[in-house]
């Protein structure tokens, strides 16, 4: 077992936020969310969406009657609630949730098959044989990754061993049954997830075949014949069911074309992408450089040309699908918050393998953008599609935009994304630092203090990011021997470094700029000069002649509750103003206001317009939707 | 009986089209579509899409065994080629084309039920008891409405009195089927169609008992408790089976709230405009001053607030619905090639009880934009849907857009459009001037020779429209007392009338110039200025900030074959020039130029952009897609 293979979560312990935007996101999910999902996930909250997930595990241990209840991957939003419990318990430590969260491993347990099978849809139904007989469909595999996950992780926080012990027990019998061999299933699953998940565990336990068992969903997904279409078949039915008209579309499921040969994104978004991380995870761990290229090749088309400016990913509501370059329309977005939860883990896993600041980039606009924005500032209300542009009055035309809503909502009946980020920013804090033997990466501003260097390395950054650029370094430490290396966004064209009060003008390099590697105590100064920057896509059909603006990492937006109705009759001007910090119940943030004017027509088609001068007031994107529903936009058009 | 109640073939017979646009389309429907679209039903094009329209009446007729084939609605693809080749036998007599007709009205004959009923699905499977259960989703009154149109039409144009005796045969059961007794169905069509087939009909035969059903079914439709629930339920379905997630939409077929409180446009858009259509035509026929205002108010929402430019209507493919004011997507538009064939239908209706032309404006749009567009000039491909911007390689994504093709197509499973544009442009000769006792309205301008007045009145057009706006009329007559209207389109603001070459100045009327009424051999000269025009349409989320171009009744179109690809990187100024006329193979017309630039970006979100000026050619909407598959945008960036 090398370093590698060795999980803990020591990275999680030894960074602690301290007061900022990034604490006050965690906050929320600690506060509100956990206890929240908590009652929820227990049918225990009025009013909402039932969830029955939780009701299901009592029935599948057979402790209470009843029929399953939900979607198919209704058991993963327990799994993803115990996870993102257990990076709280690290970062957070409070008994009464950890008593809770061992109920739940305990019924999780109690659950569990002998021979290690866990699903509650399916063993309720106690029909052994319809057992991984629709990978395609059912999301056995699925929910499976998102266990190991989970009790993985709780485990680390805990070595509470039941928790292992489930993990484990369900990794083994996958390996027994999945695989090449003659009397294995040659299958794949059909959501994405247990990849990565195998590899965390192999990470723990350094049992290679959970790594192998990965290469082999790796490499067989997409195989000819088409797994999916053979399960069918053996089901008696033509085809899988799909969400659309006409001949079942496989790139749905990353199954068109053998996925050793994919290397441009395409089909359900959150699907794409746990599988490119789970490709990139196993890049990492098998160290070869082939596969990189294939990681890297899937990571450009996305970020290049399929990304939201607000690090969403999913262009279509009809199969919550990644689309043709460049095909980003606004209103009709989809960008899942899940989607974006993905791109972020899948940013660091890029970067865990290939050092540069551009995946840390992506990862800071997919979490301060659409995760932020996806749920409410209290961690109890949730966007589950986040659009760029919105006419609450044109919502309803459209049908199939049914989990497109001009409020963020309480819960979901497909509620995969509450639970989502809330296991993303419970372990935000392993990812502020990157450390190996000889390096450290400082990825992520916020304020906080950590220790690295097993213990030997004391850093305290005080900063008001992204309010400002400023940001303090101190490092106490003795002669430790390790090169610091200080992210410098893409996003920033000028800084200003003081290293001990003095000046310094050092190249960036991949994104960073690299401060010496021979460390005592010493203080840092790191001034990113914070502006609000104009920023075009004429390459984007729907954005072409459109201005959007951000300051650093935040994207902002125009609402209607500040510059009135038909947002899209404004038009830009160049001079731009950052305002003062404003406090709000929902926020902190310092507005942009630009000059513009206001088009106005008489009629639907009109030969004249008049126009008026005026001053539009943008705000974070995160922020929106705090002051009553109401029209929003991101891009605005733009005088040339 | 008064007039009013008398239809007749004379106003198609008396107008005669001379060479020009409007008689090259009409030239293409009658030399290509209709002997193509027979062999089509009659599944005799290999390569295309199956029909089996014609098979499944031979089948109900007990001619030959065999399964019905198709969709619902397969057998008004018979009914409306039976109506189109009855105009087209008015306006160019063909003894073969009238044999193979007979054949298929015998055919249709011998298909129809002793009782008078007639629908393939339910004749073929034998289950009398299944009749009228789904009025919801079968289309039985939708293929009545339509048989009641061919057969009618058929008669009027020939005379073959087994035609008329179809449709009375058929009207009459379904007069003793629904209504308002205690022993009739209290239901009315899911698609509407019968209730103005019902009012020609009454036309016909002056038999008011026709007409009182159509006032049923429009007072019924959306009374509480909704029939289709009530229908859905005797089935032992909770309610009726719906293309969209979670509660069924009863607005997608207008049964929301109350027909008669219905003011503003909803719903599937073809069943929409149809029913729009036949509250109009019953105004008339019923002389209900009430009932119109509703239709006016349901005009004015569907023409100020959801209409495309080319007139479009239905905004999204879900449903193939109509959706909010101002929601009118350009990419994602639906504008079913049938909402325009309707959308014309409902204007001339409209017109015939309240003369003014901006009905004649709307049909116009409707006409030479969409519908010609959606035929091939050779008659023999079909758009289904009609987008004002494409780029090809991004339908592909979105996979709800499955009737969204780049190019025409020869068929369609669902092939409701072809035989509807066939029908239209076959009578479109009656359109051309509306005659009532006192006055003649000159409604289309196109090169023509007509007879009016009971023979007394000869008119005679040249015009080369809309090539250019000079029109000369030549009038022949004696003494005869009729006011005579000549429509000045909205789209023309300066114009130039000679009447026997003395330029008069006359006020414009509800959109007309009314010459006198007193007629005698005549010279008229009307010239109206036909300039490229600008149109915007800030109100429209997806237009705003951009700009459209008309020549007349014509939008203009940028493709990617004379402009590059990324079309919206284009930006134009003002500077537009109307070019001499260009021949083709698909057509003649004459392109309009406007300089811009183009704004190019290197990555897909830039802080920076370059721009190269360039010239921009435009060329009419509906000849797009001739030379090659390519982008296409009506709406382009706008220097302000």
């Amino acid at each position: 077992m090398n370093a590698d293979c060795l999980e803990s979560s020591d990275s999680l312990r030894n960074c602690t936020l301290k007061p900022g935007l990034l604490k006050s996101r965690q906050d929320a999910v600690i506060n509100h969310a956990l206890p929240y999902h908590l009652l929820i996930l227990n049918d225990q909250v009025h009013g909402t969406v039932k969830s029955g997930a939780m009701s299901n595990f009592r029935i599948a241990a057979g402790l209470v009657p009843g029929e399953f209840y939900g979607r198919p991957f209704q058991d993963s939003d327990v799994y993803k609630w115990l996870e993102a419990v257990s990076y709280s318990l690290v970062v957070r430590p409070d008994d009464q949730l950890k008593q809770q969260a061992i109920s739940v491993v305990d019924l999780i347990a109690q659950a569990q098959q002998r021979d290690g099978y866990i699903y509650t849809p399916k063993t309720i139904s106690k029909d052994k044989s319809a057992r991984y007989s629709n990978l395609c469909d059912d999301h056995e595999l699925y929910c499976a990754g998102h266990l190991i996950e989970a009790c993985s992780s709780f485990y680390a926080a805990t070595r509470y061993e039941k928790s292992l012990q489930i993990a484990t027990k369900l990794a083994n019998h996958l390996v027994t049954t999945f695989g090449a061999g003659e009397n294995q299933i040659h299958g794949y699953p059909g959501h994405p997830e247990i990849e990565l998940a195998l590899i965390r565990l192999f990470r723990i336990t350094g049992k290679t075949e959970y790594l192998r068992l990965t290469e082999f969903f790796l490499s067989e997904r997409g195989a000819s014949p088409n797994y999916f279409i053979k399960e069918a078949m053996a089901r008696g039915e033509q085809e899988p069911y799909g969400p659309w008209h006409g001949k079942y579309d496989y790139s749905y499921n990353q199954s068109h074309i053998p996925f050793p040969h994919q290397h441009k994104a395409a089909g359900h978004a959150v699907r794409a992408i746990y599988l490119y991380r789970a490709l990139t995870d196993f890049v990492s761990a098998s160290h070869d450089a082939q596969l990189f290229a294939q990681a890297k090749d899937l990571w450009n088309d996305v970020v290049q040309t399929k990304m939201y400016i607000t690090g969403g990913v999913g262009s279509s509501h009809h199969g919550e699908s990644i689309t043709a370059s460049y095909d980003l329309p606004n209103e009709s977005a989809y960008a899942e918050t899940c989607a974006s939860v993905a791109l972020a883990l899948w940013a660091q896993s890029m970067f865990n393998y290939d050092h540069n600041s551009e995946y840390i980039d992506v990862m800071e606009r997919a979490i301060y953008n659409t995760v932020f924005a996806s749920m409410s500032f209290d961690g109890t209300k949730y966007f589950y599609v986040n659009p760029l542009e919105l006419h609450p009055n044109m919502i309803e035309g459209h049908r199939e935009r049914h989990r497109l809503f001009a409020n963020r909502q309480p819960w979901f009946a497909s509620s995969c994304c509450p639970t989502n980020v809330a296991r993303l920013l419970t372990q935000i804090n392993q990812y502020l630092y990157y450390e190996d033997t000889e390096d450290i990466y400082v990825n992520h501003y916020t304020a906080n203090t950590a220790t690295l260097a097993n213990g030997a390395f004391h850093i305290d950054v005080s900063t008001e990011y992204p309010l400002n650029g400023e940001i303090f370094i101190r490092i106490h430490a003795e002669n430790v021997k390790k090169r610091v290396w200080l992210r410098i966004p893409a996003w920033c064209r000028n800084y200003c470094l003081k290293l001990n009060d003095q000046e310094i003008n050092l190249e960036r390099k991949n994104g960073y700029i690299c401060l010496g590697d021979n460390w005592n105590t010493a203080q840092i100064s790191l001034n990113l000069e914070l502006i609000p920057t104009a920023y075009y896509a004429p390459l984007i059909p729907d954005c072409a002649g459109k201005v959007a603006y951000m300051v650093g990492p935040l994207v902002y937006c125009a609402e209607e509750y500040d510059n009135g109705a038909a947002l899209q009759e404004l038009i830009l001007n160049d001079d731009v103003k950052l305002g003062e910090t404003e406090q709000y119940s929902f926020g902190v943030f310092r507005p942009v206001t630009v000059s513009g004017i206001r088009i106005h027509g008489c009629q639907l088609y009109c030969r004249e317009t008049s126009c008026s001068s005026t001053s539009v007031r943008l705000i974070p994107y995160y922020l929106w939707n705090y002051r009553g529903s109401g029209e929003m936009a991101v891009w605005l058009g733009k005088r040339v």
